[in-house]
């Protein structure tokens, strides 16, 4: 590691938002960065908002057992899919960022320079040419924080809530399924791990390039399933059957997994699983972060393309797997 | 302190979000928080936003030198008035805030609590009745970072930006000058403070309230200017002068502010300043934090009321005072 390249203590606010906006591609807002707030466009007259927030040594490690070390980059895409998800999850499409960065003065400023072109990408590949960072916050602290809040806008739809599934609903998902989790596996083993794209042993790298840098269903995924009549819809985020069990909650419902389907999920990552002496099935059921839509729709619905049936909505209560007892559950971000 | 309270560190997110939920009175979404995202009313079609981020031990500190432990409450009430100061300064009134905790293991649920009591303490006193906290995030990390993003509503006003002062103007100002930055120095000083209301200090601990609890110029103070015909305004928190400097390089003019008026707000704070070796008019142009707003007005425009001529609009660059290089200047949050 280079011990003399420039940190982020060596630059005032102002001169690293110099570095950092020209980076962020064009400016979508109807008035973008450098007033105290900006201004964006609500065409139906609501605004959807959501925001979430990515803690180093919580949600991702500088540096990996696997000796992989997180890039700017990295964070950057991440920050943008799980909150551009959040709004495709209600069935919107997103329009707006503000990001606020807490960093400690010896982030190296390539890293920050890394962290503004991962956002710009993402925002590209995962919103759409509407959507950009129209404002931000630099402070210091003694571990990266990275917190972006995201707009959207339904278009003139209801918003999809988590809310409307009912029994006899089709259970419907859109994504990968375990993928991140196994790319969570591999970062915290020891299989070497200097690079994402360079390492020989493709296949494990492939899992934690969908950890670091989750890829979305596509953009119109959200709204189509909205289009679709989904009745209830939310972004997996903390793992299948406690997403799931969300909806059950809130729509005071049942859902039972396709029990089949899933183990066949499974199969296609028992490969890398075994490799690091995991469960892949406890990848598919349990694992977080893959951010798929998981959507419940009417029995005589057409799924909108790319959605694949993987269980249904039954009266009652909580989740069960082919009836029995899920033999994973999922991720609490915050208790760990 | 009692070792044996209980710690976010026993409770998990669901169980930490039903304590705060039920704390930050009533919801004024379309759709308020439980979703992946929330939907607000943007009655003109348009959205403010900003995002604003408060960091222990650079923001505030949890035991000051003076023995203040900084209350939950305090960082909950400033991270409202800082974020909805940036919406005022547009010439809008605050809608929302989506707000998001990143929480050492150890943090009492205590503390937490009063966090979400100062959220909405201070949106009842500094926001509107049409606004309330719509969403969240909770993460863990080894020091509390608070963000907040806040949107705001324009109420079919243009938005009021740094960039359109003109020489000729008048300089104006509404809210308190010097006072956070005097309660600052009280707080880092070994006055002894261990409460801010019950001290038999009442000078030092005012000035320490305005630090920690900072009052803004009433709610229709913004909205009011821009009707007023502001051709500039912003919120003062990183003290006059560099913040003066900022309308002054956006609208591509000089201002001059007048001397004799700012001397004269410092004779009111030169006791408390004698008492702590500190000088009164540094804190008047350099403090910042005092979050009122400074705006150029037409020069035959009829100032809102509380705002008070301490300036004038000139051809040129750069800020004078009284013509002369100004004695202080400011705060930059990222250098220190």
């Amino acid at each position: 590691m280079p011990t003399n390249a420039p940190t982020v203590a060596d630059l005032d606010e102002k001169s690293l938002l110099a570095l950092i906006f020209p980076r962020l591609g064009p400016d979508t807002a109807l008035l973008g960065p450098g007033d105290d707030a900006a201004v964006i466009a609500a065409p139906d007259s609501r605004t959807v908002i959501s925001i979430d927030t990515l803690v180093q040594d919580a949600d991702f490690r500088l540096e990996w057992p696997s000796g992989y070390r997180t890039t700017g980059f990295d964070v950057g895409w991440k920050c943008v899919a799980q909150n551009v998800s959040d709004i495709r999850a209600m069935g919107a499409v997103p329009t707006s960022l503000v990001v606020s960065l807490t960093l400690p003065g010896s982030t190296e400023v390539k890293w920050v320079e890394d962290l503004a072109d991962g956002l710009a990408a993402a925002i590209s590949s995962l919103a759409s040419e509407r959507c950009s960072v129209v404002g931000g916050d630099l402070g210091r602290g003694n571990q990266i924080v990275v917190t972006a809040a995201v707009t959207g806008d339904l278009e003139g739809r209801a918003p999809v809530l988590r809310s409307g599934a009912r029994p006899g609903n089709v259970l419907a998902h859109i994504g990968a399924l375990g993928v991140a989790a196994g790319g969570l596996a591999v970062l915290e083993s020891r299989f070497h791990m200097t690079d994402l794209e360079g390492t020989d042993d493709q296949e494990l790298a492939g899992l934690a390039v969908a950890q670091c840098r989750p890829r979305l269903p596509p953009t119109g995924a959200g709204p189509a399933a909205a289009v679709a009549g989904a009745t209830a819809m939310l972004d997996v985020s903390d793992g299948l059957v406690r997403d799931a069990g969300r909806i059950a909650r809130a729509s005071g419902v049942g859902i039972d997994f396709d029990a089949d389907y899933l183990r066949t999920q499974a199969v296609s990552l028992a490969p890398a699983a075994a490799r690091l002496g995991a469960d892949p099935l406890a990848w598919v059921l349990g694992g977080g972060e893959d951010h798929g839509l998981l959507a419940t729709f009417p029995v005589n619905a057409v799924l909108p393309e790319g959605f694949v049936r993987i269980g249904k909505v039954i009266a009652g209560e909580g989740v069960t797997f082919g009836g029995a007892v899920p033999p994973a559950t999922g991720w609490d971000h915050f208790a760990g």
